[in-house]
């Protein structure tokens, strides 16, 4: 990558000029303009930083005269194009700012003038961009007088860094911002920081990924699942097999080119985030028949094919040709280290139809369709792995007592009332595992759920220290049955912000008042929509204006 | 209303006039080209007609070249408004239709060429633009060459008619759009069929309430029931008392003035619908008490005055002046003939802590507070009638055993599983019921709900026919807990559109098959997202194009 240059140490300032010629109060140019407040700033911040100390002092900034500037110490660039493209769009983040909640919510107190301006100082240990599972993220934000520092280890950990400084600034007046006196010491609790979007069941249109991976940055997630294709449509269009798409995607408007997967791909990483893309075999896989005649398993009805089709067929000539192919494209084009594998619901109804399936368990002594199944998933997992690549799958995989590679993810989706169950059998196995079950918000309700998503802790298993530490994070899913372009920004957003709070911040939130979480949340809602995201209400109420 | 004048028949001719000249298989200029399509066009009528009957054959328009006029005899005014507005909306509407569905659901087959242009005749009985409970909406419309005809009673069935006429349009190509060859002959089942929309747990902007106005319209709703106030604030700006919503609504950004009141009436009556706006008493009304102390009835505990408030102080001095006047102000604002009253979950606890109407109530040998509300509520109906207005009033009101006027609507919103019984016990004590128990789409599910909504019958509950014959219709409700501009459009539609059918219908389509539904309510769907309604899915699928 252009910016991946290798510096051990960078030092890049940013500063925010401000200049108060036409503050209402007059202070003398250059000065720096004090308020004291009662603004419970704190409540601001979502997710919650592992540190946080907040004063009720807040220096203004004035919105039309406020600029960046990115400086950087002789030796090193003077630019950084993560950092660049983070500046610009948050200065107009924070130049489009107007109230995010009713004004009695602000309690302002007495006023107090200094001298001053505000300048945010951003230092980076190392300079290296890439992004890998172990990438950190952590920063020390220091809001003050007369500069605000802020110190990474790396781009991406000052990227979460701005995104708080961004939250402590709040509106004032039309002319007027103010940034609160704060010192953050932060870091995220779990790595793996995800959700999962389903494109196929409803496609989703490129720009719409793109603004649910701003939104994602704001919430400091960092994984973005891509669950591209399905048994419904396969909108992923593969150059050595474009009937794949061609006959599988739903129509030619619903598919997704080389440059729109770079073009999300790049987004995500811009904003920190990694893609892990999911291809799911071999159930699922319907729409996989129709652009490679052979792949799936013909199913029997009376010792004749019936001319319905099952899960891949793993002892087809065509398909380890194919699978080989797809996926070696597929690694060429997703680069981040971790690859879903899926491996759920596999009905084996089609496989034990199959004579030609009964034959080859015969001849091979298996008994259990269980053991087709990891037989197909094996091979797989050692195709992925001459590729070079690490992988994750869904718990079925584990469920079916396959004899899975050590370093296999396991992703717990099933039983939302008792997953804890299933997370601990996964890390008595020595397995790492991601969590799920508890983070369906596709399952939709008339009554509030985010309490239930916030309160769900992913290491509340009841499993030792060790187990615990397998636990590598979890994931929302959206699930796009009922979802598409039409609903889903008020449907992820601001629900899954309560599990980004949970993965973030580890358990220290977790038990807050129900009112504290509603406040804090409400709050995070409103900026949201600031921000012009559609993001739905969490209950009766209001932010400062109506969404139009 | 400036086009309220009196005309016993007169007769409006809108014509579409096509011209060929850039149509690819070039026909002579003036000529008339007919294609045959296997496209089954009824199928795309939503709701479904009375009757209609279909051909294969089908008109072209060119797009670019098509052109609305209006046009009547001599003695009859040239121009009406309500038309004039609909012609030019439906101009946009069919000028910027793009393909709805799949291409595959389009089976064309042989193409004749054949010579003239299309012309919709639109005839009104009469000009009487007035729109009461019993103003009619039936409408023939005849699509065929040399010309189409549309005749209806009045004004708003003609709109009724043209809708339908806009829905048997469908694109061809970028240039062409082709109109179907149907007799349609069509009035409404029920005369009364509504969605409730909720502003006060939310505050919808004036705009959205017009969009939602428009989506009601295409799909032949004609009462926007308006709960314009809640416990939750009070949006609605009162002349006579401006504390109501200067203290309480959420803000001054979330009020209704005047005008906005009439812009949303104006909107809705050009649109034949009918405004019914309720201000739910005694109960709902803490907002209520912000602006005017002494209404509500202060709650005792320990003998003393707790300093919360319960339903509305029916004894209090305050009270009657204060709904007299507020009344006063509401007929003259909304002139629709029904006013809902409310009544519903009044909770006595409080009445009954209260001394001074324990007090009142020995003194008045009242034994049970079911009586006091009852009080109320006859009071209350008493004041609307003397104002000149009809009313409706939710069930609670029936149920308690309230002796009310025998003209009072009960509306009936309890239970959805067993509301026959009260449909029942309404209708065989004479009272007319509307019904929304079936049809509350807040209450939003995780697997598609507009199958239930669909085979909800208004008159499916036991009763005679005369019983069957006091159902005047219904509602969808849409309660804005969890709703506001951010979802509000996505959550209503297509979901209330399965209401809009069995209402406009009756239950002649009630027993079509779940395959037949979806492909109808799916071709409708894509219909709205082609008129730029963000109308959310009905389950894995897509419309021709994504919504971005």
């Amino acid at each position: 990558m252009l910016w991946d240059i290798l510096f051990i140490l960078c030092s890049v300032i940013l500063s925010v000029y401000c200049e108060f010629s036409k503050v209402h109060i007059s202070p003398k140019s250059g000065s720096y303009v004090s308020i004291t407040t009662k603004t419970n700033i704190s409540s601001y911040v979502w997710p919650y930083p592992i540190k946080m100390t907040c004063t009720d002092n807040a220096y203004y900034i004035l919105r039309n005269e406020m600029h960046f500037a990115l400086m950087s110490p002789g030796e090193f660039p003077n630019s950084h194009p993560i950092l660049s493209n983070a500046f610009n769009e948050y200065y107009h983040i924070i130049h489009d700012l107007t109230k995010q909640i009713p004004d009695s919510f602000i309690q302002k107190s007495k006023f107090e003038v200094e001298l001053g301006f505000i300048q945010l100082n951003v230092t980076l240990d190392i300079d290296d961009a890439s992004l890998t599972f172990d990438t950190k993220e952590d920063y020390n934000l220091s809001v003050g007088y007369p500069a605000s520092t802020l110190m990474a280890t790396n781009v991406y950990g000052a990227l979460r860094g701005i995104e708080t400084f961004s939250q402590l600034i709040l509106e004032y007046s039309d002319n007027q911002l103010y940034v609160h006196e704060c010192d953050v010491n932060d870091a995220p609790y779990f790595k793996h920081r995800g959700i999962l979007y389903d494109t196929s069941r409803h496609f989703l249109p490129v720009p719409l990924l793109k603004t649910h991976l701003d939104v994602m940055a704001w919430n400091k997630f960092n994984i973005f699942h891509w669950h591209i294709v399905d048994m419904q449509a396969f909108p992923y269009v593969s150059d050595m097999f474009p009937d794949m798409s061609a006959k599988g995607a739903y129509s030619s408007r619903h598919t997704y080119s080389k440059s729109d997967v770079q073009e999300v791909i790049t987004h995500a990483n811009m904003h920190g985030i990694r893609v892990m893309v999911e291809f799911d075999t071999p159930g699922h896989t319907d729409s996989w028949g129709k652009g490679q005649p052979g792949l799936l398993t013909p199913c029997y009805t009376d010792d004749k094919p019936d001319g319905t089709y099952g899960p891949i067929n793993a002892i087809s000539d065509v398909t380890w040709p194919f699978l080989t192919g797809l996926f070696k494209e597929i690694v060429s084009e997703f680069k981040y280290q971790y690859i879903h594998l899926g491996g759920d619901e596999v009905n084996f109804d089609c496989w034990k139809s199959n004579p030609y399936i009964q034959q080859w368990m015969k001849e091979s002594n298996y008994t259990d369709y269980a053991m087709f199944e990891q037989f197909y998933m094996n091979k797989l997992i050692e195709l992925v792995e001459q590729l070079g690549k690490s992988y994750v799958v869904w718990q079925e995989v584990f469920d079916n007592g396959n004899k899975i590679k050590q370093d296999t993810i396991i992703h717990v989706w099933k039983d939302s009332h008792n997953w804890e169950e299933e997370m601990n059998n996964v890390t008595a196995a020595g397995y790492h595992a991601l969590l799920s079950s508890c983070w369906y918000i596709n399952l939709i309700s008339h009554t509030p759920d985010y309490e239930t998503y916030f309160r769900c802790d992913p290491e509340k298993f009841g499993g030792t220290n060790l187990q615990e530490i397998l636990v590598l994070g979890g994931e929302a899913t959206i699930w796009a049955e009922l979802v598409d372009g039409t609903n889903s920004l008020s449907r992820v957003w601001p629900r899954a912000s309560p599990i980004a709070e949970r993965l973030w911040t580890g358990s220290s939130t977790i038990d807050i008042s129900n009112d504290e979480l509603y406040d804090r949340l409400h709050k995070h809602r409103c900026r949201l929509l600031n921000r012009g995201i559609p993001a739905e209400p969490l209950g009766p109420g209001y932010c400062t204006y109506p969404w139009e």
